[in-house]
Parts: C-alpha cells; structure tokens; sequence
C-alpha cells in the first residue's frame, strides 16, 4: 500500500507502539488489550491501525513481541540508522545533543550548529559544536535528512528555511512556534507545554 | 457539557490552536483555513472540534483571535497559573526547570527534586533543587497537581508512584516509558524519537 494512503495518525501512533513494547521479551506475545492499556489506546483502534499494514497476529491471538517490534522498525524505517543535526546548542540543545535515547531508536546526532562563539568548539555528547554559518554546507556534505530544532521562537523559521536549503526533509521543532515549510518537508512539535494544557482541562481548580 | 462528553483528541488538539494563535493581533480575525494551515489539521475538523464549546464565530466569518484565544485559555483552564514541580535535574531537567516557555501559558515551576547530591542545594530557574526524599512531602504542602518526570528510564515509574501518593493528577513523562497510574490521574509523554520515527516513514533511504 502506498505511503500515501494510510492516514498521517496512524503513523503518528506507530511509535508509541513501538515504544510499549520496548523491554518486552522477544519471545512473548502481547495481546491487543495489554498492548492497548499501555499506551491509553484502545484494542481496535491498535488491530485497525496495524490492518494497514497487512498480516501481524493470527485472529483471536495475541501478536508475537519480536516481530511485532522488527514490522514497526521496518514501517517506520528505523531498522536503519538516521544521521541526525541539532540546531540551537543552549540549555535544551545541550540535553538534546547528550540524549541517551536516541541509541537504538534509530538516529544517532552526527552534527550541532550554534551562533554563539561561546558555544562553538564545545564538545556535546558525541560532537563538537559548529559555527551555524557553516550550517547549510555542512549538512549538504552530510546529505542529513533529519534535524531538530531548539533556537528561540524568533528564529526558527529563519533556521527551518536554511534546513530546507541543505536538503532536510524531517524537522522537529522545539520552539513553541509553527514553521512554514515546503510539501515534502515534514515537521513535528515537541511542545510540553500544550501536554499539560492538554491535561490542565481534566483538573479542578482548588 | 460535561468534559467527560469531548474526545480526548479534541482536548489535546486544542493547545496546537492556542499556540498557532500567540504572535497574532488580538484585534484581528482569523479564517479556520488559516488556522488549519498553521497547525496543519483540515479547517473542517477545526470548525468541528470548536463546535464542542458552542459559538465561538459567525457562520461564514473568521473567528475573532483575541476571543478564541481567550475562550481556549478558559476552557484548557490555563487562563490562571498552575504551579509545576519538576523531578529529575539531569541535563534535560535542567532545561526544563529554566524553560521559558511556561511563562504566559499558565505554568510555574515551583519546585525541583533530585535524589544526586550534587545537584541538591543548586539554583536552577526560579527554584533551588530539593532532596527527593522530601518530596512528598513538599508536594502535598504545596497542594501541586502537575509534574513533569525527567528521571532515568528505570526510576520512572516509582517516582510516578510517590507523585500520584503526594496528590499530583497531571504528569508530563520525559522518560521513553509508559506508566501505571490511577483513575483519574493524566500521562502525557514528549518523546522527541517517537516524532521523528512518525517522519522517517515518509523519508525517501538513500
């Protein structure tokens, strides 16, 4: 089935799939319902979602763990290593630029770009941190499709345009602000501040 | 209408519109096909996710930016200030607890725990952290009902366990883990690599 038939919220629901079965054993089988109560969705939405997809369970048994998780890897093309960039090197762009769970997940950062000459030569996590300036070259070289975004508001879409230049196809942006991209640039919002509005509407005010 | 009436897609779809709205002027108008290409959601689904909360435009007209942005503040409730603690001040907490970003959208750190003792005692933000053996205690004299966890993988759920004891409902999840929690307590999880595993599937191997 071509990718452009199956809707945008399945695939945004695969991950966390995915996710759910991490430190599972390979050997087990999971049900719809187990696997629904751990990630907060329900069992046919899970056995409709994964549909799209062709033959996982049999009917009426649970799936098996291990190939559950490679079918997911390979949908969503993390049975392969993305080489990944980080743009914005402050307090965030550093927790980014060391972040553990990027391993086996299926990215590894391979460049950081900032423009403070006080950050610019630092050694972050796995890479030393580039001027920005070099940013648009440097990627290209690289040929990184992937890049996540963590410089302030007010300069976000000026870095999302460069990315676009240098060849990025799949941004993820942390600065609580929409970008404006190209069709075929994707761009997904880490924003944890919609996740608590999100829940702040379930709680009464005390 | 009671909350329990709304699906929650609508509820975590309304933050994305409050957010695309800041930086408008509030003496404008805005059009749901405008909107909805900011947040890249279909206007149909803008207008229909509204219509939950009743009048909130004319029929054929924009919606007033100032008013909608007002009555989403209302209705997420984050038209006051929640106070937020935060758990875990590794490198990501640190970010967290000096984010920004909660300013002005209705969130408030008041408090940081670390069990490290290196890091007990440090002023990050507006806090001083907290020995993590306190706070239970501290949180239930604060009366705080949100969190954010960014501890380790593998402290994630019993620190779960002692915010639901020490009366927290809402917990934002920075650790790639799903956790068990009550009735009536929320989970939200930001997981920068589920975001980009929902974009590589639509990126071309080369």
């Amino acid at each position: 089935m071509p990718s452009g038939e199956i809707p945008p919220i399945v695939i945004q629901r695969l991950p966390l799939y995915l996710r759910a079965l991490s430190g599972l054993e390979s050997e087990g089988e999971i049900t719809s319902q187990e696997l629904g109560r751990r990630v907060g969705i329900s069992s046919a939405q899970i056995r409709k979602d994964l549909s799209y997809f062709g033959g996982f369970g049999k009917q009426g048994a649970g799936y098996e763990v291990g190939r559950l998780r490679e079918k997911l890897r390979q949908i969503l093309k993390v049975d392969r290593e993305w080489e990944v960039v980080v743009v914005g090197v402050g307090a965030l762009g550093h927790a980014i630029a060391r972040y553990a769970g990027f391993n086996n997940r299926g990215f590894r950062v391979v460049a950081a770009f900032d423009k403070d000459p006080r950050v610019i030569g630092e050694r972050v996590g796995e890479v030393v941190v580039q001027d920005v300036a070099h940013m648009v070259n440097v990627i290209k070289r690289l040929k990184a499709k992937v890049a996540i975004v963590a410089v302030p508001t007010s300069q976000a879409q000026e870095v999302a345009d460069a990315l676009v230049r240098a060849g990025v196809r799949a941004i993820l942006n942390y600065a609580p602000t929409n970008l404006n991209v190209p069709d075929g640039v994707r761009v997904r919002h880490i924003d944890p501040v919609a996740g608590l509005q999100s829940m702040t509407y379930y709680l009464d005010s005390e």
